[in-house]
């Protein structure tokens, strides 16, 4: 099925990797080879990519065939075989890196997402993602933290109304909150809910007075998220942004915010170890020219 | 200047953050409002992507003006102001994200790469990258490695032999060492050097014989390396690569080893906490439709 | 400012407009020929794509001059200079048709929303758009729907939660209603309301029970919308849809639901009719090459 | 086969109705579910883009079959199936809208242009489009016109010589009718007929001695048509072009004249009623990741 | 003016000459060198595509001031200066090779076609191309015919009909010529004129009586041309075509045919030499970024 | 095996060719016919590019079967039969002619390249291609030269290092030979050897003693270039370039150089006849839509 976001990236991924050409693997690997390369988990950490590491095989080469032993979102430990490619060597041999690239990073972002979710795990809390994520892999990324058990913000722009600050600052006017609010109730399709931005509880007194559906509370304290929690009884959802860290997150959750959204998922994801391991593969098939 | 690789993923980029449209600003930012916006450093680190960060504004209007304080490849300190934009507010305000998204990150790998040449101050050693680069930022974090004082590794498939591992164990032979050498020597470019990666002191043996111009010695502790250096006497480069953390950096260069290949730099930089903070502008100026 | 959606479909309309260059006005009038075209309204209507057209005209040469004499969203008699365009005569005729194409059609949905506006003036009914639009044009008639007095339903499949009638065959069990409403809660992004296609009232009943933020009631009759209204007495938003005819509007809208929905305002608006006449342009000025 | 013209659309349709995901789909209905859609005509009418539909399909799903019911040109009554797809619940659902789109749209045209046909069965003249079609869908709307019965006049500015009021206006010259013939036999490829605009017999006069092949007479009355076929003797093709409304048609074709141009089978067709009805598919069939 | 056919392929040229980026230029010459660059003939030829190579210079850096000192179908010999080019020195060596590539090889295609003319001069044959050109060029070599004297066959498969032998063997039938004929008028848009290939006088014969507008004579000897000629009486147009070489173009020509189609204009014209000379350039002046 | 560089050129030769639509085959043979076409080479050399041939007709038409009977770098003479091709005839004439001008260009390229590896058989000289290639056919037409025995020269900017007359001259000091060395040197990465073109044995002194790896001699006479291998003494390869013409070519080889670039090879070789011979196919087979 038609992945939105996938064809772009993979297609620039390969154009900069490849090049005019793979002149190592052309001058030293005969065209008839065939192997078996085995993507084998180095460290422990939940995978996401292998659907993409295979369109990005398939694409070098549509005699390859893919074969996933896990799935994306499953938990795996160093050592697990996550899965193996089996055609031309020359094939394997110059869509590994940018396959590769593809799956480490992506099970980075899993992986930090899972982090995130154990820390408030027995919590009502929604771990969610932001728009930090990698120019050009926002689809990708995206489901990379739904596949860590997080949930997704909104993709861009055009899919979620989020007042912002900055929004604010441009409207310049002491009762900027409710104007922007009533604004974006009257201008964007009803299929949105509007979300605004606040930093004191002011501010949130004046979005609920302005009818906001969500409540971003930024860089708050604890102390004052709990208050913002009493005070909105559950006539917006609030959301908790700004300032949040791995040792920081249950004491946020715990006060009862309804979703905790994290830049780091994927702004500073360490990506997780994977190798691929070549081997000569000596049953017969088809290679495709 | 024409800048290879940018164009293509600042518009992907801003196609996938934008969509359809910035329906919060439609809504809440009048057309006419005008704004300047102030990129600032929230941390200490190195700069890179103030011209990247450029186009992406300027991509999605080009009447609005960029004026950098900093350089790429300048250390800074929080609190540091990068630069200034100044226009249609609606424009700063759809623009922000996906410049901040690539500042952040090449800023990231900056820092990162200077942290790597701080540890070999005094060495010989040069810090190179690797191919483990963001599917689509080839080109830009290649930029941010310089910045940030390393130098490149090849960049794509095309720039450079490289002998792996994987490609010795799809030709099979033993000679497979001897045999990959000479016969990229015959078929590649003549302006390319030969590079051939060894995992033993043998294997290196084999290597300068059929006459490798540059071995990378794969995971070797550092004894090996420092036998290896011995034993090649400036007949070939070395390159040190695999297990390369930041703490065993020092003790690698020490070894005599001429580069020193860290995948890190790209694949697991945290983003660098940059800000941008609008204003009312008040200062008459075009707007561009 | 960069217009999401404008680039590519003007660059394909002139593509297949000019394929491999205009025969007839290289052959028949010289370069340096300058020229005035004057877009003229040739009947009553609300204009829409005075900036696309601009946008072609420039796209074809960066040194034309293009003046609005009216705004988008203005409402015209036959009659009225809408604009003018000034440059290089070649230019202009090899603009004018791709212009002329995307001016009358989006001045035709502006139109047709107009009047459909008019027929529930008084009422508190939204006329809003479908994705039933021309493809390729998604973004350009949303903007004419908006130019015409309506409102936006979503724009794509990604930024709304729409479940119909197929969504609810393809889950098949008798519950359908009320397991899609809390599926799309569950795993949509928190920014979108959730929307739900019924036919009857007892599907309404069941899509407020399951927490619907929006019902759609698809088809139904005045009397049973009036019902609907009184039965959900405020606690979602409702859309009728289905059957929308000009001369039912009113009727509808009375009826006191919330959102009307017109396929046709982009389906089957006719064109408004256009002219553009040239005249030599007498005035000096630069011609790009 | 490859179809000029069908990629470009069909890949920017599905790209802006989709965005980054069907979001309804994906959280309501189970990736494993199998479904059967039936294409079903609510309206009398000639049937044009079924081929289209099923690029459409398989562009999203290539494991979705497709068997068409009727042939493009065929006409049809309300209640008729045009075709069934059958494939994955989440595919259908996601390539329903943009398929719909085209199908409606070009059956839209299909239709005016049978209609207009009825009106001269028995004259000699011809039915023909012109290049006011909808921007981007220029090749499809062509076949849509020839599955309604009728034929195309040239596609592009590139492939046919018609010099219209502006390329006269822009010569200027007393003599411009015969300029501009000369000149465009002189520079225009041999494979080229000549043809070109005229308001008055005169005009035409000048047309015939200066050798054109063929003459559009613009906007002329049914007394002045009659002459001017008198007149013209078979030296040159006529074209009748300008308020050519349904009513007059059968008048006009009655004068003689070669061909009749007409905007509105492209610009103002309205959409022909089609629908598309799920239902579970209970037959065992591969599905495509 | 948009130049149909140039921004694809001078982006494509762009991007396979730079790939990465010019390591070279990058390393030896500082970012804030400026030069002039000299085209200048070493050989005696017709120039075509001055305005390519200014629109290859600016493409890679706009603030590049492109002065020509030709024109486009302009005769030189060797140690003409064509143009110059000041401007950053990094920009113009990274785009030299590219714009003199177009440069030279254009310029080979109007030498040619010019030595062409100069064989039929005084005759009434129009020497004309084929659809034999460079795969991407084709627009641009059909200017460069045209800058040499000579005259354009059809641009493409859609501006001209063209019935050849391949057509008339996958007919089949003995009264294929007729047939073929026949449809093409029926079927074809009336702007285009029918042309058919024949290979002897009796197909010549079939073909006038079928009413073709143009007749290809294939591969005839000189005797057979005339009697054709003869036999046609200015009732079609008649092209030679095939073994159409310099020293038999006069003889053939003298026959009377009207065209004579050469595929050596545009596959096998040796490139004209022209050089690209660079200095130091010591005027003041801006450097884009 | 995804070709890098195919992909772009082959469709912009089809979208170039095909333009809106093939109306000859379109209107003159049924959708039913089937064919064999058969490529027939019509002059001695050397065949490249059959599996670029082969790919244009399956983008045409995926269901066309594509037989070769010679192989890329294979010598043939007039008669020889070099590949079939069946499926659809109208899918076959619409490819034909963009893929027989692919194979025409590169056979002439490759039998370029073997009749100057002929005059040079028993020295060691190799014969080298430039990036005085056809733009846009970069790859494709490297590869040709390999067919034909030859080796290549960089593929782009990025991946050589050649410091040309144009960088010294931007350079400008006294000592810009060495200079210029050192910063390649210091700046590019390892995997690039240094190439450094001089005019005076004078220069090449400068050359070695800086350590460039390779020297080009610039325009030398026979003598010169004698002198400058004795006095290279093998510390770096020696590349003859300029004024290298075929009568010439064995001469230069006895001198000793290691490498000859000679840009006629892809500049200005003149096609390969080959021929495309259609007749009906009577087997039976499937077509494609």
């Amino acid at each position: 099925m038609l992945q939105p976001g996938w064809e772009a990236i993979i297609d620039l991924a390969l154009a900069e990797d490849i090049g005019t050409g793979d002149v190592t693997t052309l001058a030293t690997v005969p065209a008839s080879t065939r192997a078996r390369g085995v993507l084998l988990a180095k460290a422990e950490g939940v995978v996401s990519g292998l659907d993409v590491a295979r369109a990005v095989f398939q694409r070098v080469d549509t005699a390859i065939t893919f074969e996933a032993f896990a799935a994306d979102g499953e938990a795996v430990v160093a050592g697990v075989e996550l899965g193996q490619v089996v055609g031309s060597a020359r094939s394997l041999l110059t869509a590994e890196r940018t396959a590769l690239n593809l799956l480490q990073r992506l099970s980075g972002v899993a992986t930090a997402t899972a982090r995130h979710l154990a820390a408030v795990a027995g919590t009502n809390a929604r771990i969610i993602d932001t728009r930090k994520t990698t120019p050009g892999l926002r689809a990708l990324e995206k489901a990379a933290v739904r596949h860590g058990g997080g949930a997704n913000h909104r993709f861009s722009l055009a899919d979620g109304v989020l007042i912002k600050d900055n929004h604010l600052a441009a409207i310049g006017t002491p009762d900027r909150v409710t104007r922007a609010v009533r604004q974006a109730r009257a201008l964007a399709p009803h299929t949105l809910r509007i979300e605004v931005e606040v930093t004191t509880l002011a501010e949130l007194d004046e979005a609920l007075t302005a009818g906001a559906d969500i409540v971003l509370l930024d860089n708050m304290d604890i102390e004052q998220m709990r208050k913002a929690v009493r005070r909105t009884a559950n006539r917006a959802l609030l959301e908790a942004s700004g300032g949040v860290t791995l040792d920081r997150l249950r004491a946020i959750a715990e006060t009862g915010v309804d979703l905790i959204s994290v830049g780091a998922l994927t702004h500073s994801a360490p990506a997780l170890d994977i190798s691929f391991d070549l081997a000569l593969d000596s049953s017969r098939g088809r290679t495709e020219d």
